[in-house]
């Protein structure tokens, strides 16, 4: 993989950043949910953009884990709301000690990401943390929207792909925009890559929506049906809702109606799953997702800079695409 | 009062500040938080401050409120985390909505403070997002060891006075360091101002904890004796523990041991004062508080600045010497 010198790089930067020391139980979380691993998608896709430009791509590394950061500390803090139990398979923060480290450890620790942030040169800085902020609130934003959706049975498409661009994309953009800010790259060309990522963005997290439900377990992280079993608005379920007729659709609102505890959710994920099917909900989000993708692989192949330059970056785009976990 | 024109320059400003608009459950809150008021004594220091220097002094207010929405920002995140009820005798955030509002709006406040600190000069950017960075991350580990010290016995003077110049006075300083910095002093005099602003933070928080005790419950604004019934380690329950001997010492034990909820808080209230006044408690946390204010004033009144300019600031730390709520 082309991409595996910036994983690498990254990786290092990780364990070799600190947070602060004392007291130990404000900094531990932080230190604790960064070991935890994933797939350092954001700051890949920082230092894979400024080496779109520049062979010193390792000058983005420390704002790379600045969004790493960012994106660890808004993990920390959505569990809690949302009370999930485990992240990556371990214990999240505030059940492994409790609300009140999350919450704390989860401010100190956005507080860690503008710290890392200062690292680019002081003729960005301006720019760098407008955009941040910006990106920052939007992230906010997208969480309000999905708390708020839980409880609305009328959410349209347009809806929730703005809450998953929210939520999600625009920070897979900013970390791309990033990487070109530094490198030196123009404002259109920052600006493209910002699209590229938002685009990738909404393909990564309707593909992640696809996994949840069609996901090899063995390979997927989180458990299979997940969305399915919180009756989750996602896009598959949106469509679902909107294609279901006669015996599909009392069978799809009979699942829904359902209290969790009063039914076997193995029996409601694989039923979910077979109308899911029948209706081709599969194929349409994937389609959907593809286009996504399609268009961002689109923006960066018309980025005037040499192949050879962008090839680690379409690399891992494909990665992404053909990802299984 | 000369520093009114100030105050009502810093009224405005706050009155005029946006948020955000969309998801309304997000900034709500924000705007809820930031009208009920509060002495607004950190933008207050950093426009006196800047006035020390220049009479362009509303070139700080925006950055002032910065400081503002910082503060109340960990007031909405402190709140959750001591379950406290009211904050300026209005429902808490998290009472009025709900812990997660309280905790993701929180966060959005967080970044906002971010966003009006952008409005400093380039020039002054880097340091001014450093500077902050340490502040806010100090604000944090003085919360976490007020925390650490609610299952603690053995909290020395020295722990306590640490703890409450992280949590409370670091701010302080940063709030006139701020305003020094964006008027363009040099670096010998914002660090003074520095220095002053913790100093008189100490004195700040001394003076609160014996308003805590000895407060007229018309004028505080928070209940009188808050601080005794929580057994909360002030200085002065530590320097009474230190100087309490026979049945007093007896008395003052038997208080402390007994389970929330099995006594008349009133009774306690008055035991345990009495105790302190008996000890002369009030006179030394009171002398204790007045010497870091009188260093505060030192600090100030060394700097090479005309008198007149000085004439605002010193009257503001006058007002909180003497403040009765």
């Amino acid at each position: 993989m082309t991409f595996q010198p910036f994983l690498e790089a990254i990786g290092k930067q990780v364990d070799n950043t600190t947070y602060g020391a004392n007291p130990i139980e404000l900094y531990e979380p932080i230190q604790y949910i960064m070991s935890l691993g994933g797939k350092r998608l954001r700051p890949l896709l920082t230092t894979l953009s400024a080496h779109l430009f520049t062979d010193d791509w390792q000058k983005t590394l420390k704002p790379a884990v600045a969004v790493e950061v960012f994106h660890n500390f808004t993990l920390m803090h959505d569990d809690i709301m949302d009370c999930a139990p485990l992240r990556r398979g371990k214990p999240t923060v505030h059940e492994k000690w409790n609300a009140n480290t999350a919450i704390l450890s989860g401010d100190v620790m956005l507080v860690n990401a503008y710290e890392l942030l200062l690292d680019v040169e002081p003729v960005h800085l301006p720019k760098v943390i407008k955009r941040f902020n910006r990106t920052a609130a939007e992230v906010c934003e997208g969480q309000q929207f999905d708390m708020n959706f839980e409880t609305r049975t009328d959410v349209s498409q347009e809806e929730y792909i703005e809450m998953i661009r929210l939520k999600t994309s625009v920070l897979l953009g900013f970390a791309m925009e990033l990487g070109g800010i530094i490198a030196g790259a123009d404002d259109a060309t920052t600006q493209a890559l910002y699209d590229a990522g938002v685009s990738m963005g909404l393909g990564f997290q309707l593909k992640d929506d696809l996994l949840d439900v069609y996901g090899d377990p063995e390979k997927f992280g989180k458990q299979v049906g997940g969305d399915i079993i919180a009756n989750k608005k996602t896009f598959m379920l949106i469509e679902a809702l909107l294609l279901a007729e006669g015996e599909t659709k009392e069978q799809l609102h009979y699942w829904l109606a359902q209290e969790q505890g009063t039914y076997d959710t193995a029996t409601k994920v694989a039923a979910v799953t077979d109308i899911y099917t029948q209706l081709g909900i599969d194929k349409i989000a994937e389609a959907k997702a593809n286009a996504y993708f399609a268009h961002g692989f689109d923006v960066l192949q018309n980025l005037p800079v040499a192949e050879a330059r962008k090839k680690p970056l379409l690399d891992f785009a494909d990665f992404l695409v053909g990802r299984e976990s």
